[in-house]
């Protein structure tokens, strides 16, 4: 028995390849997901606790059972269990961003293949940490860079100096007063670790505020952290062309897929599929095609262009198209399945990392020290598979879009500058004062199954456009707006509100695009969120308000990982209107599903709203900014 | 409707206040144990993820679904929970741990009301670390001390300094080949916070061997290192004699009953306690009558006599009484029910700690700085309570035992050393050659609601006793042994095998105790299973063997907290053989279970065995001894 095919995606390709894959007997995201209904009530509304072995204990959160065994209420499992997870999402960035430090680190004493190759960012960086920058060269100074990154990890400081200088001065303020201001994200993860064992916090507001703090070490030692460190040793991000969606896969060519988060490896896999080019062609096909999945693919194709394959509900139609010849993988986002379903083609699946490997794929450890060996390695790996191909079980949909990327902060002010030099962001909120901008959204975040794939991020994305709202997206989004054709000058003409079209056009014709600019700016994989927080700084300092009074909002349409809740956690923090397609596992205690839809707002300027109707959605995004506008006299 | 009385305690005064709180209208953890029943039989197998929003998930371990939405089998489900808990049992010691230090860094500088008071013990441990010791006053080394042991918690090492300086050098060696040593504690728990998000680590032995890195993290940045550094804050335990059960309340005193598991405000509270005995007269009291509960209870015990009021499953039991006038609690294993609870009577609960708020509960927000503050303002607020007290709601359980405390590796050795002044360790290794004391068991953990309070630690007890196996113990075992007589001169004479009886009364008179030693040897709270540890590596030493060759086992039998499985996760890496009274929740993976059972004793000696039945337990720890005392030709 099948969901209806129409709950499974809005995108042509996959359906194709679901469809293959029902004919190949392969099983995918959507049948376990199917084979899992009914879902656990109790789990969806947050009140199952799983923390001590006198449970598990269920709290019915319309009658008894009123408390866990321990007596802890729905209010307490509920901000518990979501404190665990939002502190995952956190850990993961915290994570991410302490290797790219070590990558610096290595990098600067060139002990490892890399370069520093954005030395104005390096400079930039280590400036506003209070670094000495004059006189040294780029290695000495990313040495000591990485040294004073190091420190905010280590005890003794009342917060991350990274976080004091790159976090607007009213917000640090305002963190501070509120007393969820981390020390350090390490001691903070371990704290909240302790504090959600069984018998130690039982008040609900106490752990989410330290929720709300943890949105803040997500942010300050994860996202913005990993994005500035990334940037400094692979660069900058500027404008790129390239295309989206399983379409970009080559019949005639070796096919490997980067999969996962992280780019020390991909980076690499990009320089080691270019030199290997003959090599492939004397295996019998005519060169390499990489494409990218979920953010490992969103960072090569922001740095190196590389095409997207698609977005996480593709990465096992990717496979079921019998024309990937290798997949490598990092972190996070990684179906497990995967291996099943490479192991139905003739796929050769390949796990990187220590903490992520795969039973069933083959494990390279990846070293930065031997990162050119390794690359080699693995691409001779999908070259040796490419002659595996079973050219009767290959079959690629034609589906893929023209897909802008690039759009770091650096890009976007230099695109502006084009019309005003001096004062590059004047243009934009000139226009967001006369009204053809409206104002802005982000949207980011995740697919997720209970959604047809892309189904609620595409409507929303058009009606925000219609309503002249410019939109900044990373992550899983990105690769849903470019398949779906918004991420090109073509995407402006089509979908961009008359008056937002005036202002891309006039950008894009300064900055030389040869047409508008994209109504949809691609700013990066999930980390590279902080992008935009760095933009909205840029926009309330420009101004003299705060974050939390700009005629903008926030979105995760189709969130699914705990690192959705960690982002959105810090958007709410920055001030912003945070919506999210479906509530966290928060319903069964009123009071936390309070707070964070109603009480914050009061304390941060930011509340979460959950809507799964995208125009529903887009139409109180709209509404939010009319209201921020309007109190800006605006 | 009521589970059987005989289910809920083998305690007389438990079972006496159950029957009262049942009078009183006052729903205890038994009601709600009942009430939770059936539990969920996915969440007891570990199959049940919520790691993501497409779940939760459940697998079904006997058919489909078998695996989740991403595709995350059994096996890596089962595996990542655990995974979480342990770190959350090791996050609850490293925090401790950190506060610990702190403390010990504002002693010395003396900005707070603190003494070094054990200076022996700074020099050894400063002297272990490397630090110069010579020359320098007890601040300024502990100073040096405490910045050292920050240093730890610092990224940048191969692992932490505290580990090298005090694990046994043969088990370093062994957790390096396997690739275990942890890098620093917070970089770990915040890796494998990563490591267990969606998409990231499916393989259930990488993640087996991390949870296993988990237990060092717990020990060597925790256990170990919060005992080290209280002992030489507050003084290192020498033996104490007290009583133990619900009977110590006093009728005529003010009864302040302390609860939780960090001594650092406790100790404050037992000086003011007796400094403000005249208050409580004045207030028509007899005076003050100080009793503990849980951890923060033995801390006090073994430090300054202090009555143990009982274990977990008696906290609320105590309330019920009528007699407790305040409860001060700071973390962990404190029930949120205690709050409703002491609604019912006159009791006045208070909080302290930040990640400890209870609703209901008054929050003193105790500061090592107004230490003396704070803690005299809540033994005022217990001599206010106490004019409230109705009673004709009083009713204390007789029940009290008497019971020595005190044991810490420093005593038993001060002990052993009137045996042997040289070779304090020979007597004691000698008469276990001679097969006088067959082999030594140190018993430890919690309560659980699962188990009748005590009904399988304390026949368990009693049949190894008898098989003239020495016992030492720490947390709630402490109190249950307490309780039931064990762990007095008196307990020696009626329990202990007789060949082990003649050791304990050689000992004991040697020592001048007036009698035997007790058969069951109180070495401290849960944090204090790190002096078990140190006395396995003082015999092993002195034998020149590994720590899992020795004649010894372990046991969690009513095992309870996430800290218990951090801590058995240690005492396996030590090498031993770990029995727990249940399965914590991997039986859903064949995979976890047998690693976790079989497998892992090939890779580090130690195992876990479950079985709740306390007679087959000692029989196979019995066994277990035996085959050690073989290998060794004993």
């Amino acid at each position: 028995m099948n969901v209806d095919k129409c709950k499974k995606s809005i995108d042509g390709a996959s359906l194709q390849m679901i469809d293959k894959a029902c004919a190949d007997c392969v099983g995918t995201v959507w049948d376990r997901f199917e084979a899992q209904q009914p879902q656990c009530g109790f789990g969806e509304l947050g009140v199952c606790c799983r923390n001590c072995l006198s449970g598990p204990c269920r709290v019915n959160p319309f009658g008894e059972p009123s408390a866990g065994i321990c007596g802890a209420s729905a209010d307490t499992i509920v901000a518990r269990n979501l404190l665990r997870s939002v502190a995952g999402g956190a850990a993961t960035h915290v994570d991410h961003a302490f290797e790219a430090v070590e990558m610096l680190e290595m990098a600067a004493e060139k002990s490892i293949p890399y370069d520093i190759k954005d030395e104005a960012k390096l400079r930039a960086v280590a400036g506003g940490l209070g670094l000495e920058t004059e006189g040294k060269d780029k290695f000495e100074l990313a040495k000591e860079l990485a040294k004073a990154l190091y420190s905010d990890f280590a005890p003794g400081k009342e917060t991350m100096d990274f976080l004091k200088a790159t976090a607007p001065a009213e917000r640090v303020e305002t963190w501070r007063k509120l007393g969820i201001l981390p020390k350090d994200p390490d001691l903070e993860i371990r704290r909240i670790m302790h504090e959600t064992t069984m018998g130690c916090d039982a008040d609900p507001v106490n752990l989410l505020l330290n929720t709300a703090k943890m949105g803040l070490v997500d942010c300050y030692s994860g996202l913005k952290l990993g994005t500035d460190v990334q940037d400094i040793v692979f660069g900058t991000p500027m404008p790129v062309k390239t295309e989206a969606n399983l379409g970009v896969l080559s019949k005639d060519k070796v096919n490997i897929v980067i999969h996962g988060h992280i780019p020390f490896l991909s980076e690499k896999i990009v320089e080691w599929a270019r030199r290997l080019e003959d090599e492939a062609k004397a295996a019998g096909a005519a060169g390499i095609q990489l494409s990218g999945l979920c953010c490992t693919g969103n960072e090569v194709l922001m740095r190196q262009g590389v095409a997207s394959a698609g977005n996480y509900l593709s990465q096992e139609l990717a496979i079921v198209t019998g024309a990937v010849d290798l997949m490598v993988v990092d972190v996070q986002c990684i179906m497990p399945s995967l291996a099943q379903v490479a192991a139905c083609y003739h796929t050769k699946l390949v796990t990187t990392h220590d903490i992520g490997k795969i039973p069933g794929a083959e494990h390279v450890d990846f070293r930065a020290e031997h990162a050119d060996e390794d690359a080699a390695r693995i691409v001779r790996m999908g070259i040796a598979a490419y002659k595996n191909r079973n050219a009767a079980k290959v079959e690629i949909p034609p589906q893929k879009a023209e897909m802008w990327g690039g759009f770091s902060v650096e890009a976007i002010v230099t695109a502006l500058s084009k019309l005003d030099a001096e004062n590059p962001l004047k243009p934009l909120v000139d226009n967001i004062v006369a009204g053809n901008v409206f104002g802005a959204a982000g949207i980011v975040g995740c697919n997720n199954p209970r959604f047809p794939q892309d189904s609620v991020i595409v409507p929303l994305a058009k009606e925000l456009l219609k309503n002249n709202v410019l939109i900044v997206v990373t992550g899983c989004v990105a690769h849903a707006l470019g398949k779906a054709g918004l991420m090109c000058p073509e995407g402006a003409e089509k979908y961009a509100g008359p008056g937002l079209l005036a202002v891309l056009r006039a950008v894009g014709e300064a900055a030389g695009l040869g047409g508008p600019l994209p109504p949809v700016l691609h700013m990066g994989s999930c980390v590279d969120n902080s992008r935009i927080g760095d933009l909205l700084g840029a926009l309330a300092g420009y101004l003299g308000v705060s974050v939390s009074q700009l005629p903008v909002a926030a979105s995760a349409p189709e969130l699914n990982h705990e690192k959705a809740l960690s982002i959105g956690t810090w958007a709410v923090d920055l001030g912003l209107f945070t919506h999210i397609g479906m509530a966290p596992f928060v319903l069964g205690s009123p009071v936390v599903t309070k707070v964070l839809t109603e009480d914050i707002e009061g304390l941060v300027g930011g509340k979460f709203y959950v809507e799964p109707d995208p125009v529903k959605a887009a139409e109180a995004m709209v509404a939010h900014i009319r209201k921020k506008r309007e109190a800006l006299g605006i």
